[in-house]
């Protein structure tokens, strides 16, 4: 699949991350003259420098302490994009890698889920006029889907390599944490969608390959949650947790296509269990939990993800689109209904003014819709009516139009206006873990 | 079914509104003389004489300011009851239908409730002697609860059109607001039960009608759980909470006898869905949750009444009374046990001065025993023995006694004592949400 | 099955309570000589001498005044075992019977658990050098499980006896009253590893006898989390509350193996019912769950005996090891799993120096394995692959192993070092229920 592949644009741009020249020194902001600053604290091993950080970091140790903040325990999401966004963020403009954040692996999951939604319906169609989806068309969109997702993966391993401090600090992020998963979702919901020519069958070490890292995050993550650590669910929970969820279901749907029944089964069960766990949390919203901010609310549609591609699991393990699945199925169709009804003052207000308030985080609308799309198209299959043909219709020209929209709208950001990837506030106010910022604080009394 | 049909009774009760005589100057309560009283506060599109309202409400501007009952957030269920029952509360006796409160819709489910277990029992039951219930005793409480629901309906209405503002104080309280999904489950029950002579088949928009402001009231209400808004579930969630579900498996009950199967399944996944969510919520009681006043123990009971008829609307689904269908219907027996057990002085309590203890609280009592009823009598139609023979005589004979003794209470509270329906002192703290609290305070200011 | 049996050793320490003379003046602890000190409060009916308390007690009129600890609602589980660790608690030894805690009925499940897995791979295996188990071993196991329970049941019946109060103390505890459900569970696992020679067939009445007292606790216990009282689910969840569910399905298995399908059908439901309850519950750690201390990190492994009997209990009803039982017991490996993976630093900790921080609380291991074991014997009867035999290898393995370690340790600490049950600091510290504790002070302050 050529994830590991060199990539040709971000090296070049990673060499501006030393020549930056702002500063300020901590104890009088307004008169100091700035000094060198680099991005050596996002650096693989930059223990040393620590005190000349990128501004809004060593301004910390100057009039305004955010003790708050030391920690990833206290930090609620919705800080993150709230606090820190004075002149100095907006100013300087990151090196290229330091802006990619893990949440741009949302483009490999849209594109590899409107891939695997055509090759589905050109498998099996309940409406005749989608049954004749031509063979270039599932190759073009699959296509697209790797490059893109290779694309993607090689720069964020890029990042991983050079930036390592930026990534740990995505890892700590509520949020951010769970787009981890997201590059083996897209790799997996890509060999769904391999077309017959290139590969008859899939082989189970495609499976290992994709869907090791998913377990080993999720032992990681659910583990924390469970026994111990800092991340309690009851605190970190929040709409794109479901993407953590969504590794297990698609994981099952691809085990189950390799012929690994039992793992199928088991992914699905771990899957469903923790499933029921997030679903009853968010539902909850507990106090602890911070509201999401406006910008991230399109996530929300994650919510729609999780049972639809559970119901599709379940159909594969069950062998027919049973009780269960359609169970499964209806509470995404409601989840659907409602967050639309519920919102829909804020998609009339994101309609008014598509170009200025888009972000990276709009991906997020597109794998929802396309895995309801598919889950409406089986569904259609066995209960055929004019409401399920309209619905699966609705929903796959729905899916087809936010991609459409979403796609255009990221080529323009990116090519045209260049603000696609605008620097990452997310992680400039994250700080280290409780024991490492002692003893990094330890160091900067010393120097 | 005549919901709308002109009621006779309460409208030449409503001109008493402003004719009570009773008030008190803000800033000197004890010598000042009373001053002219109206209701207007509760009056549809009354803004204008906010300086002229009931006693407790202008008293607020005067020495007793009581800002944290500003938001319908930050009032918890149990000060509803708590608070302000001083003697002007006593004093005065409100107009008819301001007295009326969404609660007493619990009379109409409590008759409906009982209507449609008798005809279940005519249809089929494993026990000889409640076989030949005569088609009479089917009609005369299907009238019943036509005629109550009826009534109660319009006097509803009429408040609704009349006392708007009292109406939407009840629509933000936690517990009322799940009352608003009454008056449909009765009728939806009312047209279960419809006694064969009249309709042979009962016609979809008869699931139209009734299930469509349970399905919007739903949307919105789970949606404010869910998608952001005052209200998170963690907070508000009370066993009456539990109404809001019922409608759910009613629609599915419903919906499966006029012949939309798949509506049914919709209508069965939704409503479990936020079961298997409300039941983790109330039994983890949360320290965000109050503990229910007194007064509401009776709600308890609607424990009782999800699983019950959840277990029916699976069995009308499965086409069988199967393992899933027994699971949930033993969830509910394993709650009445485990109910009964651990109130078990208070029901001793409640015995022992039945008369000055009622309240129109204690109808959510009949509808769950009722619905207990009629599951026992199914599985009792699977599983044949004597003890679940037994059970379903049981429940029968309770469900019987219940509703004849707390239909002999109301009508000696309305007639005898009229003390059926005292003032609303859940609608009389609460006040407005935040926003409008805000401009109607700058109103105040002004004058 | 002997359970009353008087027991020899307990009663001759008993008299030791009155004997040790250490004790401390109230409002002069340092300089004062001390006076005789008696086990009077823990003794049945003791209400006269609470001057004469033991020490840490009597302590608190003095200069250490612990208003948070006097109800049982704020005590948090940790606080049981970080406070209160002065000199006087390890200067004296308390009796025996006082110093034999509630999870000392951990040894029992873990034997009896041992038995039963045997006696179930004697009855089927799909590992053929597994098969030919002798009759010896299956009798030996089952005769050493009853012999263990017989006496820690008599003495802990004993202790029930003669120290009441040390008793109600544990049954207020949070981790200490699941284990109140150990000794029937414990009791039904031997029953249900009868050897065929000495019962061919086990009668209801066991049923009765040992799933009524677990019935009565659970209808007490979850009626409290549901309906009122002070243990609020969010408070006291913990993972020994899986001790109060495994009943549930231990007493399911048992009420199938007795015939009655139905209540098997019944106990499952409202073991499940609990058991999403509890799994979500422990799953969000809420902020006001304490964490556990690290000395009960055992009882983490509980998190795995209740989906692995569980499964085993639906495989009784549903006739065949099918996709439920397949998902429950692939819910208990991927915990197994997890823990294992989360933990492996703690286990290697422990494995470093075994004899010094062995306690009581280490059986929590030997139950939850067996179980494990006895569900991937019975999943790999119905899925036979390499990998399905080498788990149902693996995990007995490390359950014979696990036993025979702590079973080791346990005797050289019992016999060689007696440190095995050292003074319970548990109910040392926690006090009576709010309203008795009002009383008491009265008391005091008369004296």
């Amino acid at each position: 699949m050529g994830r590991s592949d060199p990539l040709d644009e971000p090296p070049e741009k990673q060499p501006e991350a030393g020549s930056s020249q702002v500063d300020r020194v901590s104890q009088s902001p307004p008169q100091s003259p700035p000094t060198s600053t680099s991005y050596n604290l996002f650096k693989t091993r930059s223990s040393k420098s620590l005190e000349k950080q990128i501004p809004w970091l060593s301004k910390q140790n100057g009039d305004a302490p955010p003790p708050k903040f030391e920690t990833d325990e206290e930090l609620p999401a919705g800080r993150f994009f709230d606090a820190l966004q004075g002149p100095e963020l907006e100013v300087l403009k990151w090196p290229f890698l330091l802006r990619v954040p893990a949440n741009v692996f949302g483009v490999s999951i849209g594109l590899s889920a409107q891939s695997l939604l055509w090759a589905e319906i050109h498998d099996a169609s309940s409406l005749s006029y989608l049954k004749h989806v031509p063979n270039g068309v599932l190759f073009a969109l699959w296509s697209i889907g790797v490059f893109v997702h290779t694309v993607i993966f090689s720069a964020y391993a890029l990042k991983c390599v050079f930036y390592f401090e930026a990534v740990r600090r995505e890892f700590h992020h509520p949020v951010r944490v769970n787009y981890f998963f997201a590059p083996w979702v897209a790799a997996m919901l890509l060999a769904l969608s391999t077309p017959k020519d290139i590969a008859k069958r899939l082989h189970p070490w495609l499976l290992g390959v994709f869907m090791g890292p998913v377990f080993a995050l999720e032992v990681k993550i659910y583990g924390q949650w469970l026994f111990g650590g800092e991340r309690r669910l009851s605190k970190v929970a929040n709409p794109t947790t479901h993407l953590a969820l969504t590794g297990n279901f698609v994981g099952s749907l691809l085990s189950h296509v390799v012929g690994w029944k039992e793992f199928a089964t088991f992914l699905f069960a771990v899957g469903l269990a923790h499933y029921v766990v997030l679903f009853v949390t968010l539902y909850q919203r507990l106090p602890t939990n911070e509201t999401l901010p406006k910008e991230l609310h399109p996530v929300f549609f994650l919510f729609i993800a999780a049972p639809s591609i559970a119901s599709e699991a379940w159909e594969m393990l069950a062998g027919s689109f049973d009780y269960p699945a359609r169970l499964i199925h209806f509470v995404g169709l409601f989840l659907f209904i409602s967050l639309v009804l519920v919102k829909i003052d804020f998609f009339f207000l994101l309609a008014s003014n598509l170009a200025s308030r888009f972000s990276i985080a709009w991906w997020a609308y597109t794998f929802p819709v396309a895995a309801m799309a598919m889950t409406a198209n089986r569904y259609g299959l066995v209960v055929s009516s004019w409401l399920t043909d309209a619905m699966t219709s609705f929903f796959i020209f729905l899916s087809v139009a936010i991609v459409a929209c979403v796609l255009v709208l990221s080529i323009l950001h990116a090519v045209l206006w260049g603000t696609l990837l605008p620097n990452d506030m997310a992680i400039a106010i994250t700080t280290h873990k409780k024991k490492k910022s002692h003893s990094q604080r330890v160091v900067k009394h010393q120097v």
